[in-house]
């Protein structure tokens, strides 16, 4: 996995990216594209590059776990976003560096639920009781 | 629109479902059985039968509204949940009854967010943004 994956994204270019204290952890390049285009994140982001699998031998120091941690203590980091994929395998990584973290500053991860243009009857029973559970006043 | 639709859903069977103060309001009978099939939702239901839409000259009377604000004083409803689709016309009916029911009781809606099983490089930017904006601790 090339350092550059590890770096700050724009971090050189300041006028583009102020950091302001927030980390927005992703799987994978695609996936942090994908936080650029909904344009909603202004922050540094961590590019895993996979995810923990016992399979694959994929544990957190491939991951690049421990450097996370030490940007999060040297970088004055105020929040932790995990922007994992709502999967099995996403889910297991994020509950693990949440564990990590959680002594070192605040860690969120993305809200689940129905997504934008979801019909109810199209949607699977995990996705509407997460929804259910979340509802929020409006 | 049957009279039907209206009624308490099992309200005769109070083995099966205790009245609980909670009332989802649903589009359809399919949105109905899919938040049955969730298992999650232990209360009543009140059917609309469609949305609010103009163009269909369907309005607050032919979605049997003010039958639902009735049901909300007379029953002791203490909240009702808009399991609404988060489609353009779902959230328009919503927002009108959100606003009609806000000073009689408290209205929540379903979360929005990633849904279960989601990946980030194949969802849209509007679902992105709100699971971002409605972020959770973990």
């Amino acid at each position: 996995m090339p350092d550059l994956w590890q770096c700050r994204h724009f971090g050189d270019l300041p006028d583009l990216c102020q950091p302001n204290g927030e980390i927005c952890v992703v799987e994978d390049v695609a996936d942090l594209w994908a936080m650029e285009r909904a344009g909603v994140f202004k922050g540094r982001y961590h590019v895993l590059g996979g995810t923990l699998s016992a399979l694959d031998a994929i544990g957190p120091d491939e991951l690049g776990i421990p450097r996370l941690i030490r940007r999060v203590e040297e970088d004055g980091i105020s929040e932790v976003i995990l922007a994992l994929n709502a999967t099995v395998d996403g889910q297991t990584t994020a509950h693990y560096i949440a564990e990590e973290l959680e002594t070192r500053c605040k860690v969120t991860s993305l809200a689940q639920g129905v997504p934008v243009g979801g019909e109810l009857d199209y949607l699977d029973d995990g996705t509407i009781s997460a929804a259910l559970r979340a509802r929020k006043s409006v």
